[in-house]
C-alpha cells in the first residue's frame, strides 16, 4: 500500500480529505459541541494540524511553534505536552477562530509537505509522520460521528445516495474448527503497537453469524419488551438503560407505530435489512441474552475474517491481501452512504462466507481491550493508556478512510458510548 | 424623555445600538457560552427579537411567525410561550446560524417599524411596544456583561479612554433624617410594574457615604485577609467563598504583588481610586461587617438619591429630572469606558451630595427583591415570578442605556452573581 | 415567666422533657439520619449538651472538657469553635455510641446544676446560661421533626389523641387599619436579638384571616391542578415543584382516592378542618395566588397577633401577657397531639379576633429573614449569620416548648423547606 | 471437604462465625454505613438470612416469610426478587432494628437446621442450600472489609496477634514455561459457575514473583514520586488519583516522616515486610510500569500456584489438595491477624515455589472478569450480571473463611475499590 504512492502524496491526499468532510459545514457548527464526548469540528481541524506540529518540533530542532496560545486548547488528553482545556468544554472557546483554526491548518500543511520533499527521511521520522497521518485517520472519523450529533434533526439531504440493487440474502451461521489461532497482524505495512505481536490464542471450535445483526433484527429485540427486561441484561448495562432512559439505539424515534432515525441520509424510516447501528456494548450484549447467543471473542472475529482454511493463510483483509483502493469491498465513498444493505458487495465476503466485516459498522466483541501478551508500547500516551473499561470493536464502518483499515485493527470505546457506527454479530458455542 | 422624540425613532435608535454593541465579535463570539449564566451574542440577537414578534403576534391576528423552529431556542424562560432549550446549554446551538439570527433581527427591526409607520396606536399597544424595547435596553446591559465574560483574557484594546482630569476627593459620610419617605416611581414615564406602588415607608435617621465603596478601598479589606477569616461572612456567603475558591472580585488577578483586572480595557492594574466592581452581595456584605458599617436598604439609598429635602420634593434623578441625554451624568459612551474614578461628574450629585449614584456600578442593597406594599403584577412572568432568593441592586452602570435608566429602578441577581457590573456604597445607623 | 420558678428548676425541666421526647425511640433510632437536613437523635442530646459545655468553658477557667474527641461531630456550624463533621454525614458516626452519649448528657445536666447551685450568677453569666436553654428549646422542636421524619410510615401509635369537641367555625378575614406599628419585642424578658429592637414600620390598611389555611382549602388547590400550572408558581417554586416531584404537602399520600398523612398520629385520613402542615413557603405562596390572595408581612402578622386596638397596647401573646403555663392556647401538651382543628381554643383567640396563631403550626410570612433596622448582634454566630436566603415564619407550632415562646418570636427557614410544621395564612390588601 | 463433615454441621459452623465475626461491636456500629460501598453489619446479618428464606421459600411450597417488610431492605440487588432499598442508603434505617434482625438470624438459622434434619436432599435442593453457604462467606468477608472501615481510627486492640518468628526471605523469581494450560476448576466439590468449564489456554513462558509486592516495596514507589508522575497511570487511573486526593494505600497516613496505617492491630507503623494491602487495580498497575513489570494473568498466577511440573498434575490448592482445615497455609484464624510478613507458613508454597497465594490479601490479576469460553450461568443474577468493568483477583486474603476457598476463585471488584484486602504480585514476559 505504502509503495503505491509516497508519503507526500498520501498526506496530501489525507488532508484534503479532512478538508472535504467539513465541506457541508455551516460557519457555526464549526464552534459548537452538542455533548461532553462531541469535539467542535474546528478542534478537530486544529488537533490534527497541532500534533503535526509537535512532530515537526520533535524532527526539527530550529522549528518554532505558530502560536503557543493554541496549545492548551488543542492538546486532547497528552500529559506530556503539558496542560489540556477541559474536553467537556471546548464548545465554550470562541478564539482562536475558526478563521484563524482554517489557516493553522493550511500553514501545517504546507510546512509538512515542505519538509517531506526537502528532508530525506529516517525510518524513525517516517514512522512518526505516519502515525500523524493515522492519527488524523482516526480522527476524520471522530469527525463524521461528531457531525451526525451535531446535525442531527437538522440535517436533510439532496441526494439519497442508496443502493437498492441488492441480494436477497438470509441470516446464516457459519461453523469454523478450534484449535491454535495466530492473533494480531502479520503484515509489514504500517500498524498500531497494540496490534502486535502476533501470538497464539487457543480457540473452541464456534459459529458466527454470515451478517451483522440487522436493524429488521433489532426491531424484534425492541418489540419483545427487551430494554424492560432486566434478565436480558448485564447489571451495569441495566443501569445505564434507567440513567439514560434507553429504549432503542441512538437516533431512532418511533413515529406513527414506525421505527425512524436521523443520520446522514436525512429523518427516515429504518430499513430492516441495513446493519443496526449505533448501539452500545450493553445493547450488544443484551439483544445476544435475549437471542441466546453471545458475542464473539476479537479472535474469534479475526479469524473469521482473515483465515484462509484451505490455504492454511492468513489474510489483511477478508477478501485477500488488496487494499481498499481496489473494488472488493463495501468502503467509504463518502460518509453520506451510511451502511449498506446486507448482501451488498458479495465479493468483500471472507474465506468463511462472512460477509461485511470491513465498511459498514464497527462490531463490537466480547474482548476487554488490554493489551496483547508481549506488548509493547509504540507511542507513549497514544493506546495504552486507555487499557480499562474500555471493549475491543473490529471491522471498520462506512465511515472509516480506506488508507486506515485492516481486519487486525483493534477499535476501542467504553461499554454505554452509542455515538458511533457500532454494531455488532453474534457467536455461539458449538 | 418620551415626548422628545416618537416611538418608531426610539425603535430605530434601540435597534441600531444593539449592533453596535455586538460589532466588535468575530464569528465564533457569537456562538460560544462560556458559562452557565452567560448566553451566546446570537442568542440575545435572536431572543429579543423572537419578543417583538411575539407582540407582533399578540396584536395582529394576521402575522404570520417567521420560523417556528427558532421558538424554542430564543425562549427565555416564558411557560406560556411553551418549553424552552435549557439555558446552560444555549452554545451547543449551532442552527439556527448567526447569519440567520441576523437576517432575522433585521426582518424583525422592519416588520416592527412598519407597523409603527402604519397603525394609530392606541395606550394598551404602545405600553406592550414600550416593554419590548425596555427589554432590549436590559438585554443590551447583559450582552456587555456577556462580551466581557467571552473576551476576559482575550481582550486587547486599541484605545484605553479613560479621564485623568479626575477631582481629588475623599470618601465622605452624608447624613440623612428620618421618617416617613414616599418609596417607588412618581414620574409619568415608563416604569416597571415592581416599582409601582409609590408607597410609605418610615426611615431612622442613617448615613451614607459620598461615594461608593473604591477599589483601594476594597484592597484593603483583602490584604487584612477578609477572604480567610469567617467572621465577616454570612453562612451562605462563607460558603460561596469556599466553593467557588474567591480570593478578590471577579475578573481580579495578583501578578507581581499588584492586583490586575481583564476588562474593556485589557489586563491592567486596577485602579484604586475607582469603584470596585465585579462583587457579590456576599463579598460587599462582609465588607461592610470588616468596615463595621451596613449596606443601606433600597429605601435610604432611594432617598439620598431623589430627595430634595430643601425644596421637599422628590427627582427622578440624582441630579434632577433630567434624562441622561443630557449632560449631568457619567452615563454610557460605550462600553469600552468601565467606571470612572470617584470625583468624577460632580454635576450629577444628588441633592444631598451623594455622588455617582447612577453610571458606574450598580449598587447592592440589602432589601430582598419583593412586590411592594400593593404590588400589582404589569405583565405575566416578566418580574413578579422572580420574587425570592434575590437582591435589588439600585443605580445603573456604565453599560446601561441611558434612555433605560432612573433612580427608582430596582435591578435584581442573585447574591452569588458577579459578572455584572456590581459595586456598593456603606450606610450607617445613628 | 422566669420570675415564676429559678433558672435551676427551669434548667432541670428543660433537661428532663428533652428525655421524654426520644423516649419512644428504639436503640436503632437515635443513630440514623433519613435525610441531609435530619439529624441523628443521639447528635441532638450530644450537641445541646456539647453547647453547655462551651458554656461552661466560658464561665469557668479551670473547667476540663468531658471528651475533647466529640468535639468536633458536636459542633453544629460554629466556626469560632473549630472544625465541624459534614452535616448531612452526621449517621455515619457510630462513635461516641449512644450510650456514651447519653452519660454524657447526664453528666452535663448535673455539672450545670451544680454550678447553678453554687456560684451566684451575674447578669452576663445568666444571659449565657438563658441563651443554652433557649437553644435547646429549639432542638426540642427539631428533635421532634427529625423523630417525624425517622418514623414517617413506620409510627403505628397506640393512641390517638384528637380532640373532637370542635366549634363549628368559619374562615373569615379581619380588617386592620394602617398606620406607623411598633415592630419586635417590647417585653422585659429573655427574647433573641433579632427581635430587637423595637422600631417603626408604616403599614397599609389589610385584611388578614381568622383561621390558617386549612387542609380542606389546601386540597382544593391540589385538585383544581394547582402543582402542574406555571402560573400560580414563583420561578425558584416552580423549578422545586418538578425537581423534587411535589404534588401535595410533605407525608401526604393519596390512597383510595383520598388523601392521607403519615404523622404521630399514624397513617390516616387527612382531616380537612386542621390547618394544613409541612408545606414549603413556595407552596404556600403558589396557594395565595390561586386563591388570588397573598402573604402577610411578618408586621401584618403580629400587629395581627398582638395589638389591642380598644387599649392601644401591644401583648406578648395574642391572649394577652400571661405565658401559655396558663390556660389559654392550643400549646403543646406533647408532640403526639398534631395541630388542631380551626374552631379550638377559642379563649386564644388575639384581640382582633385571629385563632390559632400559635400552638398548631408555624406560619410563612413574605417576609425576608433579615435585621431589624438599628439591629445589633447579641450571640456571635447564632442568627445573624443567616440573614439570607431565608423567609420569616411567626406563631410556633404545637411542638414549640411552651416556656420559649412569644408573638414576636422570628423563625426562619429556607423556602423549600418542609419538614417544619409548617402552615400558612392569607391576608389581602384593602 | 464436604466429606468431611455434615451439611448441617459446615452450616452451623457458618452461622456461629458469622455471629463471631460482629462480636466486638457497639451498638451503634451495627446501623452504620460509612461510604456508599459499605453496608450496616445489620444489613449483612439480615441479608444474609433473608437469601436463607429466599431459599426456603423456593424448596417448601408452604413457607410463609417471617416479615415482607424486610424484604425491599434485605435484597441487595436481586430484581427478580423484587424492589431494592438505594445501595448507599442502607445507613438511613432503623427498623427493622438490630435486636429484630439478630432475632431474625437466630430464627432463620433455626429454620434451615430443622430443614436439613428433617428433610432428605436432593441434589439441587442440596446445590442451592450449598450457594446459600457459600454466599454468606462472601459476606463474612465483607463484613471485615466494612468493619475496618467502620473502626478505622477508632480500633484500639488490646492483643496485636502477629508472629515474628519468621524466616528471612527475599523475593525472587520464578521461570515458568508456555505452551496449553487447563485453566478452571478440576476439582469435585462446591465452585462458582464462573470457575467453570476447565478450558485450554494457550500461555507463553512468563517469570512471576515469589511473593507479593511488600509494603517496603510499594514505599520506594511512593517516596520516588510515583502518585506525581502520570507517566506510570493508565488514563482512567490518573483521573481516580487526582479526583481522590490518592497519595499511598487507603489506610495509610504519614506521621514524623513515617508511614502509618490503620487497622485491626490499630493504628501503627507500617511493617515493610507485610505485602502491600488496600491498593487499587490502578495502583497496582501503576506500580508495575514503574518497576518495569507488568501484573499476571489469571491464567498466569493459576498455573504459578496449581501446576505440579513434575508430577503433570494440577492442584486444588498451592501446597496440594487438602483443605485449608490442616495446616498448610496461611489462614484465617480470626481477622485481627491482618496479613502475615513475607516468609511466614514456608509450607503453603507452590510447587513452582510462589508463597502466600492464599492467605494474605487478594492479588489483582490483568485479566477482566468475563465467562470463561463455554460459560454457563448457575445462579441467575448471581455472578455473570456483573461481567463487565471489573477485574479478577486471585487468592484470598486472611479474612477469607478457609472452607469457601480454592485456587480456582475468581474473586472481582472494579478497578478503584481499595477497602477490600488486596494486594498483588508481579510478572515479566521473557
Amino acid at each position: 500500500m505504502l509503495a503505491t504512492y509516497s508519503i507526500v502524496d498520501k498526506f496530501k491526499s489525507l488532508r484534503a480529505t479532512t478538508l472535504q468532510i467539513v465541506c457541508p459545514l455551516e460557519k457555526d457548527d464549526y464552534t459548537v459541541q452538542t455533548a461532553p464526548y462531541v469535539s467542535p469540528p474546528k478542534w478537530h481541524l486544529g488537533h490534527v494540524s497541532w500534533l503535526f506540529e509537535k512532530i515537526l518540533e520533535q524532527i526539527d530542532k530550529d522549528y518554532k511553534i505558530h502560536d503557543v496560545t493554541f496549545s492548551k486548547y488543542l492538546n486532547s488528553y497528552y500529559n506530556k505536552f503539558g496542560e489540556q482545556h477541559d474536553k467537556a468544554s471546548r464548545g465554550a472557546v470562541s478564539r482562536p477562530t475558526t478563521e484563524q483554526i482554517q489557516r493553522y491548518y493550511d500553514l501545517i500543511t504546507q510546512k509538512i509537505i515542505t519538509f517531506l520533499n526537502t528532508v530525506h527521511l529516517d525510518a524513525s521520522t517516517e514512522k512518526i509522520i505516519e502515525l500523524g497521518i493515522h492519527h488524523e485517520y482516526q480522527h476524520q472519523e471522530l469527525l463524521v460521528y461528531d457531525l451526525q450529533h451535531i446535525l442531527a434533526e437538522k440535517y436533510n439531504p439532496k441526494i439519497r445516495n442508496r443502493r437498492d440493487d441488492v441480494l436477497s440474502v438470509k441470516q446464516k451461521q457459519i461453523h469454523i474448527e478450534g484449535g491454535i489461532y495466530n492473533l494480531g497482524y502479520s503484515g509489514k505495512e504500517f500498524c498500531y503497537d497494540i496490534e502486535l505481536p502476533e501470538h497464539k490464542v487457543y480457540l473452541n471450535e464456534y459459529k458466527i453469524d454470515a451478517f451483522p445483526v440487522t436493524a429488521g433484527q433489532y426491531m424484534e429485540f425492541i418489540e419483545s419488551g427487551g430494554y424492560d427486561d432486566h434478565r436480558y441484561w448485564l447489571s451495569d448495562g441495566w443501569n445505564a438503560v434507567r440513567k439514560n432512559g434507553w429504549t432503542a439505539p441512538m437516533y431512532w424515534y418511533k413515529q406513527d407505530g414506525k421505527w425512524h432515525i436521523n443520520d446522514f441520509l436525512g429523518s427516515r424510516i429504518v430499513d430492516p435489512s441495513e446493519p443496526v447501528c449505533h448501539v452500545s456494548y450493553y445493547e450488544a450484549d443484551a439483544y445476544c441474552k435475549w437471542a441466546q447467543r453471545r458475542l464473539p471473542t476479537e479472535a474469534e472475529w479475526e479469524k473469521a475474517a482473515c483465515w484462509n482454511e484451505e490455504r492454511q493463510i492468513k489474510t489483511v483483509f477478508p477478501w485477500g491481501d488488496d487494499s481498499p483502493s481496489g473494488n472488493h469491498a463495501n468502503l467509504l465513498e463518502s460518509y453520506l452512504w451510511g451502511p449498506s444493505k446486507i448482501g451488498s458487495f458479495p465479493q468483500g465476503a471472507s474465506h468463511y462466507g462472512c460477509h461485511q466485516m470491513i465498511g459498514d459498522v464497527w462490531e463490537w466483541t466480547s474482548s476487554e481491550f488490554v493489551g496483547y501478551p508481549g506488548f509493547k508500547s509504540g507511542f507513549s500516551e497514544y493506546n495504552d493508556k486507555w487499557f480499562t473499561n474500555q471493549k475491543v470493536l473490529r471491522g471498520g464502518s462506512f465511515a472509516t478512510p480506506r488508507d486506515s483499515i485492516r481486519a487486525s485493527y483493534r477499535n476501542f470505546f467504553r461499554l454505554d458510548e452509542r455515538w458511533l457506527f457500532s454494531g455488532f454479530r453474534c457467536a455461539d458455542d458449538v
